[in-house]
This record gives structure tokens, C-alpha cells and sequence, in this order.
């Protein structure tokens, strides 16, 4: 078994934290905050969860910057309207690396509705921003951050991957299924991202409109 | 129990078929064709299906118009190439009804891709060519034909339904649950029809990049 460094950028938020606490069970993580003593703050409370379940901790917390300095692998675990100066933030530490996006870019009034920017959706615009070398994996989107961050819920969902480098998306499929009680589908390619980045506003919807837990979804 | 009068206008293509049968195994079927003869031909084939499995047949076959003309709800079984065309074709009779659509604009090249028209969905376009009083019902889109026309299939699936008019909505996701192992949702109005219009092209993907079944969804 590989062990990956991973730096999830806007480790300290919803998503983060439970991508950090499952992850950390496999991998070296990293949380990545634009203020290093906030990203230090996440990681400890991150890493007293991981003991008080009984494992070990060991999670790190840097600046955006250093943590992406320190990973093969960069989770871009922020919100949509901070995308672009997120990645730019960034840039200097990310070649030969893989960028992976749970961005979801969505607006809110009574339920939500899917709203992509001009290249379609979120995860092509990223890709239109960053050089080439970059490889973009765009998966995570429908994962509920309160079920994730519960390392006693046994989640049983899907998790579809895209990308077009089909290297990177077999190791963002690899670290899907490592989160434990998920298993990873093949996508496509970017220009498939659209079809599941509008998933996550269906989810929100679903679980408002009938009164459910946070839902996910399983492909049957 | 009440036996709704239920017409399947393209009642002779693939998703026709399953719905035809499961329908007609509790409420009164009335399949519609642009050609009566194909109608009759179609009706009496899942009739033969019907008494196959043990049951009654009763499923009957009439003109699109003269289907509609019999039925309090209409479910528009066609491509969206010709949605409109074929509701045109029955407007006369469409007074106080419900109309259900499972239309999915996409396009095909190696893989699928949701192509909405302007006003946002399929359901929305819809709405914009029929007058008030008819109401439209978003719903079937996940439905996959092989497995829906498989009385044997338990399918185990969850329906989406976005309907403007609450009382219409209510119906529709009873019918949805009389097909036998699917569980309604609801996914909201029919301007959250197109997040669930999209989940087709999603499923087709899947079941291709992955070399699965044909696919249906599961919230949970």
C-alpha cells in the first residue's frame, strides 16, 4: 500500500474536515489554510477526533502554500467563489501535481440550483487557468460533510471520478475507496465534470424537500 | 385504490414498454402511437407479456389524440426531438389533465451529454407551449427501459418528481411507487426539473465507462 501526501486547501471547513480525518487513516495530510495558526488549530482538533476513535494521529496543519509545497496531491476543499485565488495562491508549488476539485459552483435561494461558469462548470474553468502539466481530477462532490466527518457512519455511497489524464483518476479513484465504504465509478473526462458537480444542489434539495439526513447517492 | 385512466403517448418505443406494464397492473393503460394499427400491435404484444407472467391484460392501444382523449394523465414516452410536435398533436383534449415528462434533451457522441434547451429543461419548454391549466408533472428520467420492461427486475430504485402544482406532484408520485420497487422523491418545482433531466446522460456514462448494467440511482 502507497502511502500519499496529500494537502487539502481549506482543510479547516466542512468538507476538509472530513476528508482529513478519513484520509489520515491511510495517508500523510496535510490541512492547508490561508492563516498557518488556523490550519495548525484544525489539525490538532482533527488529530484529538482520530484519537479519542482509537487511531493515531498525525495530521499536519501549514499555509495553503507550504502544505501544497509538501503533497503529490492538492484537494482543493474550498468554496466556489474562492476557487481562482485559491489555485493562483498556489501556482509556484503545483507542477507535476494532482489538483483535485469537489467545487461545486451553486446558488441558493429556497432550494439550490446548479449555476457553471462560461467553460461549462467549475472544473473546466480551473483547468482553463492552469498550465497544462497540471493534471485536474474532479470527484468528491457528493460526499455530505457532517456523514463524512462521523468516522462511525459507514457511508455506503458512490463516488464518481473525471478526469482526463486516466493515471490521475485511477489514484483520485484509489483515494475515493479509501475513505472507506465508498466505491469509486469512472466518470469520464472533464467535459463530463458538469453532469456531477450539478448533483450536489440535487442532494441538498432532495434531503430539504423531504425532510432526510444529509444525502448521497448509489448507482444500482 | 383508485384506477387512474392513463395514457403513454410513444407508448410503442422502449421506456413505453415498461411503463405500459407496470402501470397496467393497477390502473387502466391506454397506449398512443401516431398510427392506430402500431398502437393495437404494441398493446396486444404486452398483453401477451401481461398473461406470460400471470396477469390480466387490459392494456389498449389508440391514436395519440384518441388516447389522450380517454385518460386523465398523459405521459409524454418520446424523444425530445419530437416533444413538442407530438403535444401539439393532442392539444385538444389536454384540458384540466396532467402531463408527465420524462423527456431528456441530449446529445450522443462518445458519451452522453444534457443538451437543455433555452428556457432550462425539457419540463420548462414544456410548460412555455401548453397553457395554465395543464399541469406538468417532471419525473420517469431514471428509468432504465430494459430492466422498467423486466417484470422479474425488483428495480430497488428511487424516482425524482418536480412538479409546480402540489396535488399533480402527489399523484405522480403515487404512480412512480405503483411501478413496483421504487421509492418517490420530491425533487422540488420544474425549475429544478433540469438538475433531474441531467441524471440521464449521468446513468448512460456510467453504465459505458464502467461496463455495468443499465443504471438507476439511490439516495442514502
Amino acid at each position: 500500500m502507497i502511502i500519499m501526501k496529500i494537502a487539502i486547501l481549506g482543510g479547516t471547513g466542512d468538507i476538509g474536515e472530513g476528508l482529513a480525518l478519513r484520509l489520515a487513516l491511510k495517508h500523510d495530510v496535510i490541512v492547508g489554510s490561508r492563516e498557518e495558526a488556523k490550519a495548525q488549530e484544525a489539525a490538532e482538533k482533527y488529530n484529538n477526533v482520530l484519537k479519542e476513535n482509537g487511531f493515531r494521529g498525525g495530521i499536519k496543519g501549514m499555509t495553503n502554500l507550504e502544505a501544497t509545497k509538501n503533497a503529490q496531491i492538492i484537494i482543493l476543499a474550498v468554496k466556489y467563489q474562492v476557487m481562482i485565488p485559491t489555485i493562483e495562491s498556489v501556482f509556484d508549488e503545483l507542477d507535476n501535481k494532482i489538483v483535485i476539485t469537489p467545487i461545486v459552483p451553486m446558488s441558493k435561494s429556497r432550494l439550490c440550483a446548479y449555476t457553471p461558469p462560461e467553460p461549462g462548470s467549475a472544473s473546466r474553468q480551473l483547468c482553463a487557468v492552469l498550465p497544462p502539466g497540471i493534471r485536474i481530477v474532479s470527484t468528491f462532490h457528493t460526499l455530505p460533510a457532517p456523514r463524512l466527518a462521523d468516522l462511525k457512519d459507514p457511508l455506503g455511497f458512490d463516488l464518481i471520478v473525471c478526469a482526463d489524464d486516466e493515471e490521475a483518476k485511477m489514484v483520485a479513484m484509489k483515494l475515493a475507496e479509501d475513505l472507506g465504504g465508498v466505491r469509486a465509478l469512472d466518470g469520464g473526462s472533464l467535459e463530463e465534470a458538469k453532469l456531477v458537480e450539478s448533483l450536489t444542489p440535487l442532494l441538498i434539495n432532495l434531503a430539504i424537500k423531504n425532510k432526510t439526513k444529509p444525502l448521497s447517492i448509489k448507482f444500482v
